[in-house]
């Protein structure tokens, strides 16, 4: 073990801090755009889905799209989160721009979950 | 529905950045501190802990206090979370300063989880 050790992010756990604004790529290294923010089910605390900012230029006109929590791998070599999706996959994908935000109920989680074929408990 | 909802808050969900920062009250209204940040398992994408920053004067000699999420209940009315914690358990809790962060492993997680009395899966 070292002190330089990073315990904001152990192998188990990353702090939220740490979470948003982080970049996320496609497998090719392709730089996607980064993470927003997530959404948190308040009662059993599991996050649902991580919003990734993608699309527009330079930020200007990107959109929000949730991503479920498990299609997201860290990857401590690019300093960022891999997504296994084509920018096909995301730009079919839910999505909502910054003035127009979801209500973010079961019908919404289904939707997401779905589009990127992962179970959703509820 | 309205089309004032707060969509970064639902009943279900709460977006990561907005539980950042948040007071956190006593049930007797007073307040302990606020949410510096929470710790997700990378892997089931469930929140450990929230941690939340308590002591000190004005902020200044505060220490970072992991409260397991199930401690914290939203409370619309104050704007904040409520524990039905005493200062005395605070204050005998495990927590640590700025510079001397702890290994978020399990153990750590354990030590957290027992002193509030709350089962852990690990």
């Amino acid at each position: 073990m070292s002190d330089s050790i990073a315990t904001d992010e152990t192998t188990r756990l990353i702090a939220s801090n740490k979470v948003d604004g982080t970049a996320v790529y496609n497998p090719d290294g392709e730089r996607l755009g980064s993470i927003h923010n997530f959404m948190v089910n308040k009662r059993t605390g599991t996050v649902e889905y991580a919003v990734l900012q993608f699309g527009g230029i330079l930020g200007f006109g990107s959109d929000y799209y949730p991503l479920p929590w498990n299609t997201l791998n860290y990857d401590s070599g690019q300093g960022g989160y891999v997504v296994n999706l084509s920018r096909e996959t995301l730009e079919s994908a839910p999505h909502y721009q910054a003035t127009e935000e979801p209500v973010h109920d079961i019908d919404y989680g289904r939707r997401v979950h779905s589009h990127y074929g992962v179970s959703y408990p509820y």
